[in-house]
């Protein structure tokens, strides 16, 4: 796949409305690889007013959906195993990257990470499951 | 614990900001188990239209934290496995539900799943691991 | 499927060569399901002397495998993520189930846990994730 | 840690029973950090005559069992999630590594992969989350 494919998928990716309701914005999409940055505001708040599991689980989802698809062969996740580590702090910049381990015709699997890029502080790790269909993505206009 | 904080918990749920953000909400919470539903609504969708994984996570993460906060001790989640069934009909009422497997005084695991409850239809299996801190939760008023 | 045929997956379990090496032994097969159990012999100790954390898997991994292949139809395994609660008793009997949780003509996930079925102690459990073929398996004279 | 403590490491992980019986050989412990081998040979076969997924497992967790003990304080598995890649060819040398991707005082979690060393090839990812116990470890003469 060529830039131009990949700048298709960032542009479907920023146009995303679940994306765009919790503040996704992704960095660099290339083959088997994706990042993105979220800000850690008090929006995604859950009970005990620390960013909920769920929208940090988003943000790699993210990832390793744009990661998966780069190759314009329509992929979608089976299975995704997420590990916490530490508690983000208030209000930080959080990015997280999906990077391709293995890909058959039938299968791939991603290693992601979300860190604070800016102290490089650990938030969460994940490995990642994709069943790769046989359905062309183009780059849309 | 007693019903009064199982209300509590559920009353912060309810104003946890996140969850408003995507439209959860408590079902019912009782000793090492909890129900939420979601609307799968266009609001949530990814670059495919479907309803984004992270939002399906996020409906299990609910009731996963509601679930592992029953017994009145703060816990907080290590890891979670996610196997993704079937995409949700557009607009679908969706419910995760989580349910104690087993429970020492370091660690609890629970076992979750989404299903449209309406038609029974299996969207996602997941389990949770959750750290138990020595910290109490009391209801609050 | 028949019972001639789960009869002849439980002759090829008690033939293969890692299960007679470890001691495992099928009590029951089914549709979308299967039960073996192992003694926590000495010899499958690791370095702190209790049963080694492969040999409890592979236990688990034994029930899924048959509980896959019970349709008749080659699955092979793509994910296994196993949580361990409890060190299992000196000498304990151990038996490992696994039930199909859902099946599509691609994938299935099964629902695993280990006991000591004398005292119902929960020893793991287990989520396990199955990649089906299209080759057909034929009950073996 | 030292040297002398990772020797002792080795030795036991040398003299257990179970890692005897399925072949395995330590390459490497460092901190944070293990490398073990086993070949492939057709006393691990499963039901279809290639390598048990509870063989290439206890590999893996062999490596992870090193890894996560080589601070000195005992730890213990509280969950590994394996992604199967690749069956190994027969008669196959494979080997595994398990390498630290963080640690707390409570919890600590490892990358781990298995290939075969001479081509390359990968057969499985893992990704494996430890509970540290407050125990200390001592060389063994």
């Amino acid at each position: 796949m060529d830039e131009k494919f990949f700048q298709s998928l960032i542009r479907r990716s920023h146009e995303e409305p679940f994306g765009k309701m919790i503040g996704l914005e992704v960095v660099e999409v290339g083959l088997g690889f994706a990042r993105i940055r979220m800000h850690a505001s008090s929006r995604l708040s859950n009970i005990f007013g620390t960013v909920h599991g769920g929208a940090i689980f988003s943000l790699v989802d993210e990832a390793f959906q744009l990661a998966c698809n780069s190759h314009g062969v329509m992929a979608v996740a089976l299975n995704v195993s997420i590990t916490y580590v530490s508690a983000p702090g208030e209000d930080a910049l959080l990015e997280a990257s999906a990077e391709e381990i293995y890909r058959t015709n039938r299968t791939a699997s991603y290693a992601c990470r979300v860190t604070e890029p800016l102290s490089g502080k650990l938030i969460a790790t994940a490995q990642a499951l994709a069943y790769r269909t046989k359905k062309s993505l183009v780059a849309e206009e």
